[in-house]
């Protein structure tokens, strides 16, 4: 929870106390434990929530059983950025899941996609996915290496200028600017690593027309 | 990573034996203990692969420091769905993740994003997060360019001559070698790529060795 920036935990009648081992576990997210809460019964737990989201990896099998007709993670997490209001993502026992009468109360089911031939997530690795999509979705942007199109232009000019200056046979230049630019889209270079790479042909491209005795 | 189709699991000098509590908590999954792997060197576990990826959800601060400079984890998924060969995940240890001369080595780094108030991950997690979002990718479309391990090594002895020829200077050698062992790790190259790229690398440096007048 702590990793994807969710901080409220909310225990519905846990089988066992948040003690010694449950903060030893949670190492440096002890906060979200000091501050969980737990209530009797689910209808208690989700009365001030908004919008209720039953999670699962098993999916039901026909179309037509609606409870368990589920929403893909990734959609409800691209539609969830979009809405306003407390969202209550509910998990089920680590052993059963959630009842049908749990899942009946929420708004929708959102299914975790995995392999057919064995769908079923353990209860932490279920959490995990569903907040880091979640997360995915409702950061703005993460850190982005800042693309340099003017370095590009000079560093495709640089290698055309070194395949010149090697005497690169002249009918496979054309396709291998192409290979190489392509190459260089693919690697998105930040400006930094275009003006190394640059450095590095510069200083060739000068050493191969003064060469050294 | 049964729950993702993936199957095979190989151990580094591993700090404990796959016992009785192992086969317990992978429930359905034990096949894939039955048929793990153990290796005395990170070297031997990862010499038949042809592209190695580190990973991680602890990020460098400077764009200049290339070793942890990362792709993020959802568009190395995109880019894995569009080569072919073996692909080797690279997770570390659950308390000191992965050392550097371990990062090293590795074609790229991925980085799974979390929050920066706690971007530690638990090696559980951390490899859960990991194949879902390949798991998602695979299913999504088929492969194509074929990488290859034998060829990125080649090309990345080349690019090593090239510097010490061109009298690159030596305290930035290993910081621009890494710099494009990334680069090319997220251009991702095809065999015929490398050829090509090495073509003109090879003509490069004998050209420098042996200037025409």
């Amino acid at each position: 929870m702590m990793n994807f920036g969710v901080k409220r935990l909310v225990l519905v009648n846990p089988a066992c106390p948040l003690d010694q081992t449950c903060y030893a576990r949670a190492m440096h997210a002890n906060k979200i434990l000091d501050e969980a809460v737990t209530y009797a019964t689910f209808a208690e737990a989700t009365k001030d929530l908004d919008f209720l989201v039953a999670t699962s990896s098993v999916e039901a099998h026909s179309e037509k059983y609606h409870l368990r007709n589920p929403v893909p993670l990734e959609k409800f997490a691209a539609d969830s950025t979009k809405v306003e209001g407390s969202i209550g993502l509910v998990f089920g026992r680590e052993d059963f899941g959630l009842f049908n009468e749990e899942i009946a109360v929420c708004d929708i089911m959102v299914k975790i996609p995995t392999s057919d031939e064995y769908p079923s997530l353990n209860l932490s690795h279920a959490v995990a996915l569903v907040l880091y999509e979640l997360y995915k979705g409702c950061r703005a942007s993460g850190r982005r290496r800042k693309l340099g199109r003017v370095e590009n232009d000079t560093l495709q000019g640089f290698f055309a200028e070194l395949l010149d200056t090697i005497d690169y046979p002249a009918h496979k230049k054309a396709q291998t600017k192409i290979m190489f630019r392509r190459m260089m889209g693919r690697a998105m270079p930040s400006v930094w690593e275009y003006h190394t790479i640059m450095g590095v042909l510069s200083k060739t491209l000068s050493r191969l027309k003064n060469p050294r005795k």
